[in-house]
């Protein structure tokens, strides 16, 4: 088969690659029916997070099961799954308590390279959740959006504590972000300030439920948010961006006792434990444990309650990765749809 | 009247100060029947805090009421009470949501110096909790712990989410280390492993409730906790002493999605980004919202469920403020009491 590579700085090509196979009696291999660029991909891409070897890119996956490992007991070829990035058996103490991106056996699916038509899942039963049918087309979209960028956006709404009663601070505009903002209408808090200057964006963040837009950033985003809210802070700020500035804007846009929920990857960030100590807000965040959202995100996608496939605002046939990532570096385009 | 001030590192006096006056309409003037010196003022005693002023120093009291402004309508002359550090208004959004010690209003009583006869406690209707009735010399040691000592570690277990089921680490064996012990106890901890390398200490933190001693420290303690957990790290970990090392050791003791909760202030404290991301725990602390704990905790030393005074192992006329000091520093002593 042929599958994302990426190469060295903004260099991925779409080459010949091994088809993959079952490699323990757990695994299964899935046919993608959809995959996607995420946002996290943008590190390595853009030469930021370094690798000396070619690497196959994607984590993002949803599809038919094609074939399963001797152990495989929950899900059967045929059945249209949907899995995270990590794997996990879901069954160890960690995974019990809701964390199943730290499971004691967790691995990385990405490692396997999800832009490609076919992709090896570990741990098929643990990580795989079957919808009750093959879905319609239509769907497919906000299912795999369900695999990481939404139950990453849930994850950071849900550490944030977003709820009844709540003004929750977005930072960050892009998909995550933006689901982060779908989510936390979900959670059915009560104001959402979504930080933009992006004008597509802040359109997409309005349908996804924000109710104020603030385009100022740094101590003058910070100044904003305190003045929509009597000068107190938001309850909850759901940080997707992952650098300095966006984490000391979040636990300075937060009240005291409020939550931080951080989902952007970190990088370059060293926190003041001194301001930290006295800011007195939560802070939670991480890779996102999806598998312990997936049921109900799936649900809410099939049952068309929400429908965040609206973040893929490009579609592209997979052999045109390189330009689905030119886009996103760009900025051209929040997310970028492939079809194998 | 005569207090403790601070004129440089080390340099702790017993001297002439102005009486406390009421100055806003709110203020109450406490004749204070115990005082003590804290983990914290040793940090401006080793000149690690610095002041070019000479400083009135202490902020953990109880006493009687001797004066209350024309505005005070909750406690009255004669009764005795207990306040925290902070003064706060306890009506604001943020005392509401149990953040006392940031209330809009608040004020650090310490500002006075609590290691003196008399106080002067802003916002007394919001700080000071009367007790029933004026109570027994034997029960006001245990009285002046609620004040911080308890009330800050009582915070730090309430921080970290210890309770049932839950396997509690404590990193500092200082006071308020071993007030989390005991905190981690009553709110119903299965096992609490103290942090400690120090024998009185360890006697005490067993006492206090504490299962297990840890005398290993850094990466050896880590590596110690989680052995006695099956390799998952505790649930709940305590951070009571502020520094890099500690902060550090404790984020590194917790599992993934357990909890980390931080009263010691944090000195020279820089948190790597990028491994608190990937640590996936939740993170709070700050300056204890001890008001939030202070009814609970009168109660629970009125009752004598509970006896915190055991922190206090030296017990100094206010006059000797300056040894009482000095025998922390030198780790002689756990805490010292100071009566006026």
């Amino acid at each position: 088969m042929k599958g994302a590579v990426l190469y060295g700085p903004r260099d991925v090509r779409y080459v010949e690659r091994d088809d993959p196979k079952i490699i323990h009696p757990t695994d299964a291999i899935i046919s993608l029916s959809a995959t996607c660029v995420c946002g996290s991909d943008l590190w390595p891409y853009r030469g930021v997070d370094s690798s000396s070897q070619p690497t196959p890119m994607g984590h993002e996956y949803c599809g038919i099961v094609e074939e399963v490992g001797n152990a495989v007991r929950n899900v059967r070829r045929g059945q249209f799954v949907v899995g995270s990035f990590f794997a996990s058996d879901n069954t160890c103490e960690i995974c019990n308590a809701g964390y199943q991106s730290r499971c004691v056996h967790n691995e990385y699916v990405g490692a396997g390279g999800a832009q490609a038509p076919f992709l090896r899942v570990p741990l098929a039963d643990g990580t795989l959740v079957p919808t009750p049918e093959v879905p319609s087309a239509d769907l497919i979209p906000g299912l795999l959006a369900t695999s990481d960028v939404l139950g990453t956006g849930w994850f950071g709404a849900d550490a944030a504590a977003a709820g009844p009663g709540k003004t929750v601070a977005v930072i960050g505009d892009g998909a995550v972000g933006l689901c982060a903002i779908l989510a936390a209408k979900q959670l059915g808090a009560e104001r959402i300030i979504a930080m933009s200057r992006h004008e597509a964006r802040q359109k997409l963040a309005r349908e996804f439920g924000a109710t104020d837009i603030v385009s100022e950033r740094g101590d003058e985003g910070v100044a904003k948010i305190k003045e929509l809210t009597a000068g107190l802070g938001a309850h909850s700020v759901i940080e997707a961006v992952g650098t300095q500035e966006s984490m000391m804007q979040s636990i300075r846009c937060a009240r005291p006792g409020g939550h931080v929920g951080f989902v952007g990857v970190a990088h370059g960030v060293q926190l003041p434990g001194q301001e930290l100590f006295y800011a007195e807000v939560h802070l939670h965040g991480g890779p996102a444990p999806v598998r312990r959202f997936l049921p109900k995100l799936i649900d809410l996608v099939l049952s068309q309650k929400i429908n965040p496939s609206k973040v893929f605002d490009l579609t592209l046939p997979l052999a045109q990765v390189a330009e689905g990532y030119r886009a996103m570096d760009e900025r051209r385009t929040i997310k970028t749809l492939l079809r194998p």
